[in-house]
């Protein structure tokens, strides 16, 4: 797909085939599309769990309190911050959602559902998985990508170009 | 260009022509790139401050204490937060960190050179830089993006993945 169509039509999925399958192969891509972003101070503290098998993505969905529909996701892509990489969590913080934006917009160009469950900056979240995942105490949660077979055709409409949110020279 | 390919050969450019300009058109659809990121709650509080006249950009690149070579870019992109969309700045800064990243990888798709100059999550950065626009008291500065054609020849290399940041099943 051109670029700017993958960024300007991806959407969250909301539901996902079951039985779905994701390639090793477009694993590896999408992957090599996060940690494609910038990184300040080139530091690239992300890490990234792989989750694949059901009874694992279910636990972290539910743990999550996000809707059904995610439980049936193929693949949870579960962004994180070594903090002795990057100690600032201002910081990694926004290196990860830069990777993480990579990551969805590669998965609408494969035909892939995504969907972003938001886990920082919220410090339960944040606990609550790590504790799931038993990460050690320098790794932090930053969000779960939860990815699939969207269930219904893509969406093929483009973002609209919001004029007021754009300002010339000045506010 | 293909989606993959744009997200995983962007660079940081180090160096732009004096005299490139960016077509209005060009600038439309990187700012319909940014607002396409996803947003928690779909509040999408970013706004953008297009900063063109020469003095202007090269204030702001001294201002952020930046590279000399940024002061030839051809545009900057202001990326700011206006706080009564989204109050929490740990939500707005990573919404703000997505549509960045959006803008950046349809620049590279079209050939054009980007610098991201992080502003939050330094205070003394953010104050300053809003001082310097002048924004009211309820916008927040996230980052300035300078943009231009680049004067070397673009990057082809794509980003390695590197193993060991990938975990299965558990870290």
């Amino acid at each position: 797909m051109e670029t700017l169509r993958a960024i300007v039509t991806r959407r969250a999925t909301a539901e996902f085939e079951k039985d779905g399958r994701i390639t090793e192969s477009a694993t590896s891509d999408l992957l090599r599309a996060a940690m494609s972003a910038p990184s300040v101070e080139n530091k690239k503290p992300w890490h990234f769990i792989l989750i694949r098998k059901r009874k694992a993505v279910e636990e972290l969905a539910l743990l999550l309190r996000e809707h059904e529909s995610l439980l049936s996701a193929s693949l949870c892509a579960v962004v994180c911050a070594d903090n002795t990489e990057q100690r600032h969590m201002g910081r990694w913080a926004i290196d990860c959602a830069a990777a993480t934006e990579n990551l969805l917009v590669a998965a609408h160009d494969k035909g892939l559902g995504t969907h972003w469950v938001r886990v920082f900056p919220s410090k339960a979240r944040m606990r609550e998985s790590a504790d799931l995942l038993k990460l050690p105490h320098h790794v932090s949660v930053f969000a779960a990508v939860f990815l699939g077979k969207p269930l219904r055709s893509p969406n093929k409409r483009a973002s609209p170009l919001v004029e007021k949110k754009i300002h010339l020279e000045t506010w």
